[in-house]
């Protein structure tokens, strides 16, 4: 076969509303995996790019990087996944795999930057998403999607799951771990969900009391409304804190609800530097670290976590018509928790 | 035997310069050792203490917690030491023994705080420190200084040494790693020699180049000018960089120099809040992270291995009719590396 034109849905111009377009996905290499695409999540990335928030792109541009869909072909070097298989891709699809972190399979961390699944360069290829009807991709960035887990709702753990799975890996969550979840949007929800799946003690900080009685249910224990400051019988309480939210927050006060070794994950992006004076540090060897995203055998491992525990996100499955509109709810955090987009409807 | 009174230095009010005072040490307990010092340093935080920095204390006050000498006599229940040994006091004699920390034997990161050798409470006892003819300390937080180490030169170790040595140690200095020290004052030239020791890379980052060559005898492969700013090359290049300093410095470039996980430790306590932009802890999963003193048994553990590897501080001694003179020079950083005052002297 040669070159596929697919309908997909993406922008022409800078800032500009989404609409459908066509895009060309590559002829199959050798280690190519094409997939149909059924589902894609909306993760506030794609709207940051699509609206300009983070520059100029060229264009037509196509978001997405939560899909999940089915195995329609394969090059011949390709030994891991067959036609009709269940698969996932996320936020990256190549990476430079001879630096210190690909070499550890942490290919976010590419020393030259992995490459992203839209708005990137693979070679001269521009990266195109998975707002679309197929995605071509090489086998090393493709993942399976575990029997038991409802494909449209596993779509967000490539992005979000994924993003919240590996510093709550890499930082110890467990039994007899205490996990605070800074805000319970998309990624937050998730990361909750996973958290007590893996048997720690969750506590979420958020900014008002709305969504206390979800919190519960996703498995924590404590829900905080941090407009009423947060509470003093927490100080020096938790082990691991993950910051989903990109707004400015007092990093200080966080940094002082840590116990002996605690580190306070920055997974977000706030405008603002981060701040804090050295004895909150010294004084419990605490740390202030960030995580971006995770490798491919890590979204695998989640992947196959999250079946074995039923974790999924809790979505809202639209037709492409409404994207423009879910862009605007899930700015006003107006979305209970992921917007996922059916892709019959490219 | 009852209370002994022993000749020492300190002052008798706040702010005021060192001069002979006269102290009493308490009676043995069941668990105390009583050691006839021999030797104490001359540490940082017995300047900023003496001279009001760190405020108001009670007077007359005696500083000193680099302290070694030999046990003149023990309690009956004291099973590690016996009279005629070489052992050492650090910067803590008491914790509350059973908090988190604690029961990791990490007494300095004790939730009550541990009671610092000097210018703390002890029960209702004003702690008393080094500069002094002898001290009595319980049995576990007393140290053993093994044979082959220079007793003048091995003082420093009990505070700059395991300052230094035990965030080497929990964040895996040895051999492949690469490790940054900020500052080659007391705490830095032991740092350097202890980290080379563990068979790590070690770079010196200081102000201006005066200590370039003593640095390479030290066993630094590099020694890194500041005032010319940081070398483009040593991007991403280290694992661990220890920041001995307590002036503001540039934290974000800092972390700019730590390859994929790697960790920047604060010891200092500069007056200003470290600040930092999160992608710079997103970017390569990089912690900035802090380190006070360490505990008992890892101060041990860390004298061994200097006697292991004929480790001790460069020093100069000093009889104690010099301490105000050596408080200057060590303010004008003009002393290579540690003043020791010989306790025969008070």
């Amino acid at each position: 076969m040669t070159e596929l034109t697919v309908r997909a849905w993406g922008t022409t111009g800078f800032a500009q509303p989404l609409e459908p377009v066509t895009i060309t996905r590559r002829e199959l290499r050798d280690d190519d995996v094409r997939i149909r695409i059924e589902f894609v999540g909306i993760c506030h990335s794609d709207i940051h790019t699509m609206r300009g928030d983070w520059g100029e792109r060229s264009y037509p541009l196509v978001p997405g990087h939560e899909i999940v869909g089915i195995v329609e072909e394969t090059g011949p070097a390709v030994t891991a996944y067959r036609e009709g298989d269940r698969v996932g891709v996320g936020c990256f699809v190549n990476s430079c795999g001879t630096c210190d972190a690909c070499l550890q399979g942490e290919i976010s961390y590419c020393d030259e930057g992995p490459t992203p699944t839209y708005g990137g360069y693979d070679g001269d290829e521009l990266t195109q998403g998975g707002y679309s009807q197929a995605i071509v991709v090489r086998e090393s960035f493709v993942v399976r999607i575990p029997g038991g887990l409802d494909p449209a709702a596993a779509a967000p753990l490539l992005c979000a799951g994924i993003t919240t799975y590996s510093p709550l890996n890499h930082w110890g969550a467990g039994p007899g771990k205490r996990v605070g979840i800074i805000g319970m949007g998309g990624l937050g929800h998730v990361g909750v969900k996973i958290a007590a799946a893996m048997g720690a003690e969750v506590t979420v900080f958020s900014h008002s009391a709305a969504k206390r009685e979800d919190a519960l249910n996703f498995g924590a224990v404590r829900h905080v409304s941090t407009a009423d400051g947060l509470p003093e019988d927490l100080r020096r309480h938790f082990d691991i804190i993950l910051n989903t939210v990109s707004v400015d927050l007092d990093t200080a006060a966080y940094l002082g609800l840590l116990r002996f070794d605690g580190a306070l994950v920055q997974l977000g992006l706030p405008a603002e530097p981060l701040q804090a004076p050295a004895r909150m540090f010294t004084q419990q060897r605490r740390s202030l670290s960030g995580s971006l995203v995770g490798g491919i055998r890590e979204t695998q491992e989640m992947l196959d976590f999250c079946a074995a525990h039923g974790v999924t996100a809790e979505i809202e499955l639209i037709p492409a018509e409404l994207i423009n509109e879910a862009y605007d709810r899930t700015i006003a955090s107006d979305v209970r928790y992921r917007f996922v987009i059916d892709a019959a409807s490219f």
